[in-house]
């Protein structure tokens, strides 16, 4: 049984017994309904085309916020990418120009390119952003539909921590939230403690990691560990992937990033991976406790997981707060595979 | 040529070929001289009776701080260790009664007991500590001996950074630093972020690991590895070991700690484990990059290295500073030998 719902998740091939035709429809009704907060950015962009490529998510909408780029160029970016991908009609709705405290942004131009797709300088999008701002607009979604809305966040955590602040049930409404966000108990990729995400928005990042959503967060320990080698992105532009050509030539500026940044002749596929974390859990193993991000001093940005391995003696900032998962090991080539799998799909 | 000379190392025998005994002759004479930083505390104390039984350190003084006990009690611990190990002569000087920007300390007396020897309430030592204080007595060796004095350093750093504080000179002219503390992409034993060690005094810490001496850094990441259960501690109290009983004693209350703590029935060998790195760093590999000390914030006592795996862009705390070595792996085994074959020595 279970080698046929997979091998209908996949979306290749259908089998004629009255029981999958019957499932297929059950689950294409049944799909979750996912938000993707996103500052795309080109493995967001990957991570995009991911979640319209597969058939076990429905993407309801995007919201954008700043990071790889700022934030009216993540709206631009993600109203063109819903049209390249074929979804034109998924509202899109823009997210804080700001931190939460209201500091001005960093943007990784340095890392995506002055326009977030590698410099390829894309036509302008036809359509138009949502009358909502970010928050609200997940803040409307999660109260239309309570406990069915899972929100994939992939930027800073701005607008997240926004809804959390506006609306009390919001957390507990969400039916699942996955962060790309972090490293535990590893280096980080803005400087040695702090992540990009976690660092352009460190008091957000806390209020939504104490908030008690029910929360999943990947981390650098094991996006760093799910590369593409230039091989593999030829794989995918030389596939029957409907956007394989146009996200090989975005990706170029990307990969040689990697080379000066981090000496690797490949690419970190840390958006991608996160959307796996959503698309298929099993591919990870996870561990469970407080999480907290540092606000202040040279760790700013800091995120410190307790596993509760120890007994503390006195008071911390982690005792009480809510359990948050964190993901631990990595299948990297199920991961790979599943990114491919989407990736080279007509 | 190797094996002789860790034949000889642990003194069980002398070849009588004239090499040997010329080799012996050599390193008597060309022991290292060891400063012993020490808050005396259990660990503490198995750290020390490690080094008076090696042939191949000379300790040439202790000093003291704050941290298992307060430093009073830690001087009063100190010379009676000198006393119970046989060397009694041996100069004990007084350190800092506060943390370098003059707090109060932290005292762990539930880990070690009131007394810090583990509530086994032992007589009054015969001698009287030195009239130089800590910072004095390390910066009078080392300008006595320069680049021949190592300074192991089993509690908080406040001392030592007094001594790089005072002395321009005393970083350089150090042979070598062996510090017992931090924790390496691993929690801490405070909180969370912190080992108590750092924690205690975090901006000592970081004037220690920043000011170029020769440092090397074992944390919790490698001496919670490293743990003597109840059948090792009775091996030890059953050999022929000078102070086996005497350590047996001593650690009950430690062991009952662990298992209160870290439902560990055993106990952690961090400062023997230190002193092991000190007597034979063939038994650990390393990471070597610059090391800073969060100061600020809920991450406060947090240690964080900078491999070197990334090139960062712009300006971070860590860069151009001095590098220093952290223990990466170790050889559990090795050390357990080790600690095992210098406390059983009659």
């Amino acid at each position: 049984m279970v080698l046929n719902i997979e091998g209908e998740m996949d979306g290749t091939h259908i089998e004629s017994d009255g029981f999958n035709l019957h499932f297929q429809a059950h689950k294409q009704l049944h799909r979750r309904k996912v938000i993707i907060d996103t500052d795309p950015g080109i493995d967001d962009m990957m991570a995009i085309f991911m979640a319209f490529q597969s058939q076990d998510i429905e993407v309801i909408g995007l919201t954008t916020v700043f990071g790889n780029v700022d934030t009216p160029m993540s709206t631009i970016n993600a109203l063109h990418l819903c049209e390249v991908a074929g979804f034109p009609t998924v509202p899109v709705a823009e997210g804080s120009l700001v931190t939460l405290k209201g500091t001005l942004p960093r943007i990784a131009d340095f890392v995506h390119g002055a326009d977030g797709l590698g410099n390829t300088f894309q036509a302008k999008p036809k359509g138009f952003k949502s009358e909502s701002n970010a928050s609200d607009f997940l803040i409307q979604k999660v109260a239309e539909f309570p406990n069915e809305v899972t929100v994939v966040a992939l930027g800073p955590l701005t607008n997240i921590a926004e809804a959390i602040q506006k609306d009390p049930t919001f957390a507990n409404n969400l039916a699942q939230l996955v962060v790309l966000g972090g490293s535990f108990f590893a280096t980080g990729n803005v400087n040695p403690p702090a992540e990009a995400n976690i660092y352009c928005d460190p008091e957000a990042a806390d209020i939504v990691f104490t908030s008690g959503a029910n929360t999943v967060v990947i981390g650098l320990n094991l996006t760093t560990q799910v590369i593409f080698t230039a091989g593999d992105l030829q794989e995918i532009r030389d596939s029957k992937g409907r956007n394989g050509a146009y996200l090989y030539d975005c990706c170029q500026f990307y990969k040689a990033w990697h080379i000066k940044s981090d000496n690797l002749d490949g690419i970190f596929l840390h958006d991608p991976t996160c959307m796996a974390a959503l698309l298929d859990p099993s591919l990870f193993t996870y561990k469970t406790g407080a999480l907290r991000v540092e606000t202040k001093g040279i760790c700013v940005g800091h995120t410190l997981l307790d596993m509760g391995l120890k007994n503390w003696v006195g008071e911390n900032p982690w005792i009480g707060q809510p359990p948050v998962k964190v993901g631990w090991t990595v299948d990297v080539e199920g991961v790979k595979a599943l990114v491919k799998s989407l990736l080279c799909r007509p």
